[in-house]
């Protein structure tokens, strides 16, 4: 894939010394924490329990001594005593689906929206999107946070938002052909699904006109990236972000740093820190990503632990940059697996099944327990064009797709080789593994 | 019902006098013609071809000498050839689906988003919402203009946008039970949908707090206003709209004028003019509603005929503005039926069958061609409470409204009672109208 131009949106915080921007984001957190304390009750109480009181923050260094944050704050509080600020002074909620039934409501002021929106500039700069660009928004709208984020930072962009939404397919198609955007943002496997139904229908690709796509709220892989490039000849660029911080543009991965995203760490300070202790871990060491949103007043959170799974890496990346980069996600703690002792990951197994071309990225795991063991399948479709034609060749492959999920993961996983286009699609998050282990 | 308070957004505009506005929509005219002509080529063909020039037009008595515009316009020149201002001076994009397969888009610059807002704090100042009030926008979110534009208003008027979109109804009465909204916006069908679920599990009605509801882009009549209004306890507007001309927001009813809608005509000149010879009605006669977005950029439509049937009323309506008025509109012209020669609305037949508390608000309408015979018959459901026990009693029941159907729309309609919840529900435009009469 050729490149394409991008260029910085806002040099002097996404390039400034680390010193420099630690100094800042210190200052902001001081300011953050006393406008929280003051302000979200519950705040206060957490600080009190830990007897710690805002003066105790000094700056950047002072961080660790503060409570972590997570989404039981949100359901205790539900719905609105996480609010930093009086309701009045909000112009928008989103929320995001929890577990536990209750939603994770986040209140927004205007300069939030903003500051989500400059984020997320940076993001479309990294991709090279160009202002006045055709921007097709395939992410659900609503309360969702993928759809009207990218939506409001068309208008600061300079480009055209296409508020298309998510479902109806060949609707979706119609406007990439015949409206032709420049760019296009939605899950990674819609987009999968957008490209199966062109490519199946036979469709003239030479119609489309994309350049470069922002894929996100899903955990994908680099080979799940190769097979959109390649297939639709655009740029993809992973976009990362959740709705208790902002919703996407926390970071973006650039043409550099591919399987890497540079977080906004003066809106969003990144830690990493050791999912059992708590206590922040060096460069490059596996833990759970922790941020706390130091410019934002609806609904600030500090040292929020996103428990998702993933190392950090500082210094100067080769596109210019001096932000702090975590490693694409490839899991959540809460999304992960274990199978009988092992930690295993859906995106592990993804790893082993886009190595092969007999089969599509379209794959369904299931896991249950059976004699109080756990068992888990792997349903992967097998690709029309491609697959073997013989009983012994389709065994080969299923003994070898077997063989590469255990080596990545460590687990027998049982394949099931299955018809082209029998498992079901997504039109927005994919749904990945079925776990009828607690379910009886 | 209580009165609630409103208050005018902008007494300049909105109550200006008569040859005050018609001297400023003037202005506004001769300066969109010259824009339109100079950058849009098929309006500038349209011209050129009625042998006029942009300086035959100076001022609203000259409105007589343009040519309509319609949906035709749309679908010649898709997708973009409407377009009056370079593609890269937009913001967004909307479209509406024509019934012709082809989309008609409508380009926004950022000014036509400020604009819009603007006429939507007159409509929400009308229906008495109040600063910090929540707003529950149910309307479905995306290229449908209902959902964003109550969004970006909220903003501006200093409210806060719930921005739920539309389905899921367990998850919307959740959020009107739960996070207590002053005001909701969706179809009226769809509120009638949410009350009926809301009724049949029971629920407790006074965890509800909705004061206000701003119900639009579907012809409905008086008889569902009072339906919903005594059902739910809120006062019910009709925001009227189309994506065409801006969106909702093009007029709003007031507290005073309930069955009719106040046009923000400084932006949006109406006209209504006779269907056959297009020439100008007078004051309170029935014709085809033409609309001049004469402060819009993106696609300024001039003398857009919109096929909506309705009268205009001009004069000081008792809340004080001197905007004129359409009445509540009764149906489109490209909507209506003709049965056997007889102009017949869905509306009409609305009216007559709510005057039942036997039966529920659902109904279908059916119309057939038997042995070269228009026929029309109309499924409405039993009140599952109120519903005569005898069989002589349902007779009875179906006579009377067969009666009432054929004394305001002059033709016989064969009326058959069903079982409550057995027609099907809308989560958005309720399709009514179910002819066959031309598919074979």
């Amino acid at each position: 894939m050729a490149e394409i131009e991008t260029f910085i949106w806002d040099k002097e915080h996404e390039c400034m010394g680390e010193d420099e921007r630690r100094e800042l984001v210190g200052k902001r957190l001081v300011d953050c924490v006393r406008r929280t304390y003051a302000n979200a009750p519950y705040y206060k109480k957490k600080l009190d329990q830990a007897g710690i009181t805002p003066d105790d923050i000094k700056g950047l260094d002072d961080i660790e001594k503060l409570p972590f944050t997570d989404k039981l704050d949100f359901r205790d509080n539900y719905p609105f005593g996480t609010l930093a600020v009086p309701r009045d002074q909000l112009v928008r909620f989103h929320a995001s689906s929890g577990t536990t039934g209750k939603m994770k409501v986040v209140g927004y002021t205007a300069n939030d929206v903003e500051l989500w929106s400059e984020a997320l500039c940076r993001s479309f700069a990294m991709g090279g999107m160009k202002k006045g660009d055709l921007v097709h928004i395939a992410y659900g709208y609503g309360l969702f946070t993928g759809g009207l984020g990218p939506h409001y930072a068309c208008q600061k962009y300079g480009s055209v938002a296409i508020p298309v939404s998510g479902g109806n397919t060949a609707r979706q198609i119609q406007i990439l052909t015949e409206w032709k955007p420049e760019v296009i943002c939605c899950t990674p496997t819609y987009m999968l699904h957008i490209i199966d139904t062109i490519e199946k229908n036979e469709m003239d690709k030479s119609q489309l006109n994309l350049r470069c796509g922002f894929f996100g709220a899903e955990a994908w892989t680099h080979e799940m990236k190769d097979q959109i490039e390649s297939r639709i000849g655009l740029q993809a660029f992973d976009i990362y972000g959740l709705t208790e911080i902002v919703g996407p543009g926390v970071g973006c991965s650039c043409q550099h740093c591919q399987d890497q995203i540079h977080i906004q760490s003066d809106f969003f300070w990144p830690e990493i820190v050791d999912p059992e202790t708590g206590k922040p871990l060096p460069e490059g060491e596996l833990g759970e990503l922790v941020f706390s949103s130091v410019m934002k007043e609806g609904v600030p959170m500090i040292r929020y632990n996103t428990h998702d799974l993933t190392r950090i890496h500082y210094g100067k990346c080769a596109c210019g940059r001096t932000t702090p980069r975590i490693d694409k996600i490839t899991g959540r703690a809460d999304d992960m697996l274990i199978i009988r002792g092992v930690n295993v990951f859906p995106t592990q197994i993804e790893t082993a099944v886009m190595r092969y071309k007999e089969v599509l990225p379209h794959y369904m795991i299931y896991v249950d327990r059976v004699n109080n063991l756990d068992v888990i399948s792997v349903k992967i479709e097998l690709n029309p064009n491609q697959f073997p034609d013989t009983m012994k060749g389709l065994e080969k492959l299923t003994k070898s797709i077997e063989g590469d999920i255990a080596s990545i993961t460590g687990i027998h996983a049982k394949v099931q080789l299955v018809e082209p286009r029998s498992l079901p699609r997504s039109e927005g998050k994919m749904v990945r593994v079925i776990d009828s282990r607690f379910k009886k």
